[in-house]
């Protein structure tokens, strides 16, 4: 069975909740529970859940430990990820000195740049290599995931001469919505997105309702 | 009648590529065009735009220009919004440097922090302030929006001190799902759960479909 793609962008956050919930020493948790934690209907949960088989017994609750096992399994969360940053400016040095990737199996292990005055420079551990070098390094290295930092006219380029390198996910940071081949995952970070979907909801009476 | 959150959340993706279609030149734009850009379907276009009024004609495309303006005001993108950032580590000092914010609208006049060897630094022009000023800032400043930018464990503390200040919309950085009342808006921005949504894919068959 095809799951939708947006109950599995909610599964990382059903793992997250969980493992919080091990780190308090729930070993037992109702999709009540997890439904106020994740700001879900229960039912939601259930129905999202049902898609990997049957995890809980009606009026039981969740086994926590197996659930989070099962979950990480299911996200190949227990795999390490080899991922190469393209774009070396302020952005791309955050993200490649971001301290978050590591502990959950993210290795940042090559950052590219157009720049040549970039190439050659030490960041964070790392030797910038010019995007000639990209297809090579992808293979030679197993590199599966992409992170895209670079200004937003450049941004599909960039994102071009990955996939074309075979690489099937992407994390793009520039302001673009980049169109890629269907087998090809992108995940957009855009803080200004994220702002302007808030703004609806900030009319003086507070309720949101357009009229 | 109330428009769904998710609804809302598409929205700004639809003003920014209606915007890059003005700047090339497209005075009329088909839902099955739109679609293309956005990758959704055209169905999709057309019931999340029915929420807001009749924008198109049967067979007749979109008006552009008329539609991007009746977005931007939907979504209050022609206001000018005040943010007060929480936390200056080099995230929060990344965030405060950004220089995408502005020309969208979202000012960044404020910064605080708990560590009183921060407080009284100057970063991009502002002056860090003690969380002990917070309430009184937001309110003397019109401070609309607030960006948390604080390690996973204090987030829920600095989120409680912030909506208790009347701040309704909040860009969370931290790595935790803060719990809010109904009135407050929250959009996270989470890099390794965006990974994490992605790994689900990258089986070695390419289908991502779970057996």
């Amino acid at each position: 069975m095809d799951v939708p793609e947006v109950v599995v962008n909610r599964l990382p956050q059903y793992v997250r909740a969980l493992r919080q919930l091990l780190d308090n020493g729930s070993e037992i948790v109702s999709s009540q529970l997890l439904g106020q934690t994740l700001q879900m209907t229960p039912a939601q949960i259930r129905k999202d859940l049902s898609y990997f088989g049957r995890f809980g017994k009606q009026g039981r609750g969740y086994n926590v430990r197996y659930l989070v096992a099962e979950l990480q399994d299911i996200l190949q969360l227990d795999h390490e990820w080899n991922i190469a940053v393209v774009g070396v400016g302020r952005l791309g040095r955050a993200i490649i000195s971001y301290p978050g990737f590591s502990p959950e199996g993210f290795k940042v292990i090559a950052a590219f740049d157009s720049d040549s005055r970039q190439v050659g420079q030490s960041i964070g551990g790392l030797i910038v290599q010019s995007m000639d070098e990209l297809a090579d390094t992808v293979r030679q290295k197993g590199i599966q995931i992409g992170i895209v930092a670079v200004p937003a006219a450049q941004a599909n380029d960039v994102v071009d001469r990955i996939t074309g390198c075979g690489i099937r996910a992407i994390l793009n940071y520039a302001p673009v919505n980049p169109l890629v081949p269907p087998e090809v995952k992108v995940r957009n970070i855009d803080p200004v997105l994220s702002l302007q979907s808030m703004t609806y909801y900030l009319r003086p009476g507070g309720s949101g309702s357009h009229t």
